[in-house]
């Protein structure tokens, strides 16, 4: 099974990365996450991203907050597909992240997700590994069950108390 | 080959959808594009998301405006990756349609391009079937180097020019 | 005399819907509170919607926060009036809720209240009730007269302070 | 049947009106439509406002821009439903009309639609008449059939065309 | 001397208020603070305004927060000079009421200062009576030195603690 | 009587100015118009401000778009009432302006109306003069019942096209 | 004397380009223009900037739109000082690509000027380059001097319209 | 070598200037840091900026919140390089000081960093006075080599603790 790359620009990121990885540990999806910042190790992130696809990886997730120039740094160096986490920073709640890694040019997608959206990035990559993986695609469904079912128990619960 | 589903909410969307198009010519990829409304078709809309694996596709392209609630209503429905295009507006210049399409909640996540970015879209949901499809990924490489030698060649025009 | 629907999208909402619930009961008003969500429980968000009106619904109050399609969704699938309660979240201080909220397309409208604004939403729902329910607009009206009274008793107090 | 008001600020925002009469003469409800000012003639806007349940009407559509207190100060003088539609100006695309709309203190609500949303403000407004009119309700689920019928027509002419 | 009137919408917005209130007490200046609500006691509120000048204000300072009518209410209503000071709330802090406040249209200007700026009101009231008061405007002078002053006085302290 | 100064930032702020002249005209009113640049004439802007009060003004309107400093820079030197007209500019509809007019700090008020509100800056002008002008103060009145009388009259007409 | 780099992302940024061009003719300084994309030619731009100082620039403008990362990806790759701006463009006006260049992490500064701000941009590079260079300093003081009696000679004429 | 000045608009402003003060510091730049405000103490401000280049100042850095105008101001007294902090406030996360300082006019240029950026603004200074002096680019070099080297050895712990 392919890996998935999570990058981040800084550790100070690691809460939203760690809701990343909990997702994929239970999708039992490998990966590999690093701190390369855009700005401070330039080189090292384009290197890790021009190499990613014959490491074995399939697709990459990149964090980053401010001026989050992360997820298309590494988007331009590979044509594997590029899930971008725009962290929020105290000034602007996120927006600045988010515009930072959305609004990129025709010709370099990045697949963004919400503000610190770290389960939704990995379950956005595990949805892209299953879409030739069988086998995952039913995990996932499963997992959208059991969360469906979490819903309706709860709203059981409170049926229960508004009696 | 998977192919793309393209639904957009109304038929207003269509020069957005039209870039996205063309970009799935030039790489061949099949795909249907199909209108379906959030609001005014919900079940169709559903449907479509819910069949959309079993049928063939292999990633969802939702593009919509204002509130827009597509992307996430296709996605709420199949585990395959779904890809948004918020749509601008007179009102808000598409900010609307950015945060209704990014800001999903855990579980589902909307993998969200640019502001009306249909070439990005189709670019990046060929990344995705690239991902276990080498010649695409060779395509879409070829692509790059192709989008950077333009840029090369405008930019000894300019040094010409400036001469 | 019909019921009021409230459908909150995560129980993390229920510190809003409560706000709603105090105005309701002080109206001596019935109401059904559920957590459903449109993107883990769409089907059955949408089935509570399109069987509300049979069910004994006048009006439906859907709460949610990010991407909120909820009163979207309840609204595709009913013609009782939808009020939308945008949440806050983290991130944008709930502007993201309340342009997913109320920028819904021409045909299917959502009413809209402020953000956060629980006890708003169980007023309009009783000012929609009381179009023809001559006792709840009296009830209604002595309520206005009573908060209107406690301003100017708020008044009264500092004047005296200010003495 | 009672009638729905329509206060307008100013005749300046009578294109946006005249989407909620096209609706309301769609649906055969009677409407009378005023040009009131928040500012320019409060007393009129308030006296409106405290007769018009008198006056058998069943709800009120406000229509303004920019510091829009129009809907605001008729929900402040009535128990009725009323509806605000914020309307777009040059500076801010609506954002100031929409905030001064919607953002209401608790207790008193206004049921806020999209920016410009004409035809929608009618369609709520019709949606709280049906509350207690089961012939106006069926209306309007003929006409969302019928919005439902044009978008599916769109797409069957959208297959040949790609054919 | 003419007085001031401080109308706030709430008696939450007394912190505000006590810093006007601050002000005007430096200055000597006479002043009187209500308790008003545009929605909620807008009778009481026009009636204020349009009494004020026959009651020997010269100038109105409106407190509010969210959808911030008040001042444009109470300027609605006299042809003295109207001060309106925006309240922060949780959700935008305070963009809402900036708005609301500040984007009157032709014809009922309110003079609109900073977010929660009680003192700058104040001043700007004192300002306003100063214009044909010199005694007033000496005062005003002098605080200016002394703030003048204060800066300068700090800036040594600086230097003596950077040496 | 006492003058009116206005000053503009820029040749290119007088369609702007225009209305607010148009006002002062009508109120016979006199006043100065110059333009002043809070950057790039600093020290005449800062000249003009400090001698105003000596030279007969009243209050002066401050007119500048962007990073829109010329009304503060015009306010620090002086402490007749200013009035801040933030001007709309491509970039960001006038949000610039408007911020950088309005948010000043304690100390030192602007008294800031709607983006580009030429009019409302003059009437404001004309209410602070007025506040120590009875006959004034009349004409303002007057100016209001008739802006009333066309709200009535436009709404009139509109009765009579329904018919 | 030290050149001046520019680097704009794409052709179509030229016309801000020309007016940082003019400036810096204008200014007699020599300078280099260049189209490299952040993300079309990623190693482009990076060698281009960490080059720079040896090849004799002695700052680099940085021209992009949009999620603009070009003035970070030069500034991660040089010490010398480097100054973005930010380019407009439909969807927000330019704020997607001022906070994506100005929102730089600690380390990395960018030295921000004004949505499409090119003389601006090539003013503050003259003023860099006059640091050491008394002669430029002179020039750029002449120009302000040149610039500010511009301005009084509007204002002159403007005393004559009036009379 | 050439001092930095610092100016700081209020002495609340001092924990980002320390921000600054730490990086000059380290690298061994002379700097004198003084309080004026724009508002407060305008002429004051004036002067400094006029007379710095004569007093062996090489740039000039501005910090100040709200409608921060104190960069501008100084500017406009200045042709040397003024770097600006917008600074954070409690209304709008420095959105207002971020407008207010980058937005200037054309002919007058602010190099502005990222809100509350103190040691980028410090970095930009040292970049500047380097482009004269190759030691001092030295050492710049040399700090991001060693910014660059503790991400290398972040990213090696979390490899370690990933095993």
């Amino acid at each position: 099974m392919k890996k998935i790359g999570i990058i981040m620009g800084s550790d100070s990121d690691m809460p939203v990365v760690q809701k990343a990885i909990d997702v994929l540990n239970e999708m039992k999806i490998p990966y590999e996450a690093h701190i390369y910042s855009a700005h401070r190790t330039p080189a090292e992130a384009a290197q890790f991203a021009s190499e990613a696809a014959d490491n074995g990886f399939g697709a990459i997730i990149a964090v980053a907050g401010m001026a989050a120039h992360l997820a298309g740094a590494i988007a331009a160096n590979t044509v594997l597909p590029v899930i971008g986490i725009p962290c929020s920073s105290a000034a602007f709640g996120g927006m600045d992240a988010l515009l930072s890694t959305v609004q990129m040019p025709s010709g370099i997608p990045v697949a963004t997700v919400a503000v610190n959206g770290g389960a939704n990035a990995a379950l956005l990559a595990s949805q892209i590994l299953a879409v030739s993986d069988p086998e995952l695609a039913e995990k996932l469904r499963e997992r959208r069950q059991s969360a469906a079912q979490k819903v309706l128990e709860k709203d059981k619960e409170l049926q229960q108390k508004m009696l």
